[in-house]
């Protein structure tokens, strides 16, 4: 016999099916819910359907955006001439924590995972080849991330843009700022050294 | 400027008021959710709405009830001169998971605790006196956490409850201390059921 109530089990169910969540945390999570006023869970559940409802891809870029085109891609300011492609919109938000970047983006909504069974039709390789097809972009940077899938994602893409005259450049590697030397992975190490540039 | 449409932005601040998720986490959730279909999304919301207003506390045990007495209060087949004190609703759960106590519960929700500026008005021990004072209880045992928070209050409600001429007991300290009940395995709790002695 379960000791709560269907509709508790039932929203335990829910939580318990978003990403990181077993049951333990989304039985905590739903005791948080029941014991927080009315209105206030009222308004988390407008705001995870009026989300879900309004939020689309870009036109452009592919970003989550409420508009057909998101605000960073219709910016005059932004060099329409260079896109760095980013496998997830929250990569976009690092990047432009740096404040360095004044490109603009395309975000693939993942990376090419054979063990996943993602295929380069499950993420927005088409979309991007159409943009670049449509000419105006002078560089392509691949800024997936640094590993095996991330590598692999950047090559692929790479191979598909080279016939459409673009540069296409990958973020630098090497050692991240603030860290040790000493605790750096071979690889790491391996391709700063590769990459030296003259002081 | 934030990279993320404010319907985005606003559903990321519900997920991270939740307790133990911070922005990163509540962003990855809010991603989750748009990369699913709305139906899911819809059904999601309702359970939210549907547990809030349909769940209210037994007027018997103070646990989470979606009738005004919960079924477990009204088995007949449960003991109900014997009380088993906890401080939350998922306690219950892990109590019921040792099969080995056939009383009835109450919830405190919370516990005394003066850091936390939680004091004896803010949990549930007026409804216990009440309900204990009404007669027909022979033993409550006191099944807090064994922890600081968790003894201080077992103390201060056994102090309360002595005048009423129950017999108040404590589960026997099988558990370790500084540990949580939700986490016990069953064993160790139905030890600590049957070791339990006068407090």
């Amino acid at each position: 016999m379960s000791t709560f109530p269907p509709a508790v089990e039932n929203l335990i169910d829910h939580f318990a099916r978003l990403p990181g969540i077993g049951r333990k945390s989304a039985a905590r999570l739903v005791f948080y819910v029941l014991s927080q006023p009315i209105e206030k869970i009222d308004d988390f559940a407008g705001a995870l359907v009026g989300a879900r409802r309004s939020v689309r891809s870009c036109a452009v870029c592919q970003n989550w955006s409420e508009g057909d085109v998101c605000p960073l891609c219709q910016d005059v300011a932004r060099d329409a001439a260079t896109v760095c492609v980013v496998a997830e919109p929250r990569d976009v938000a690092a990047l432009e924590r740096s404040r360095e970047y004044k490109g603009q983006y395309h975000v693939l909504h993942g990376v090419i995972s054979p063990l996943g069974q993602i295929g380069p039709d499950d993420i927005r390789v088409k979309e991007l080849l159409t943009r670049v097809g449509k000419g105006g972009v002078g560089e392509v940077i691949m800024a997936t991330n640094p590993d095996t899938e991330g590598e692999a994602t950047a090559l692929y893409i790479a191979r598909l843009l080279r016939p459409l005259g673009v540069a296409v450049t990958r973020l630098a590697y090497g050692l991240p700022m603030g860290s040790h030397l000493e605790y750096a992975d071979e690889v790491t190490l391996a391709r700063a050294l590769a990459g030296r540039r003259a002081l």
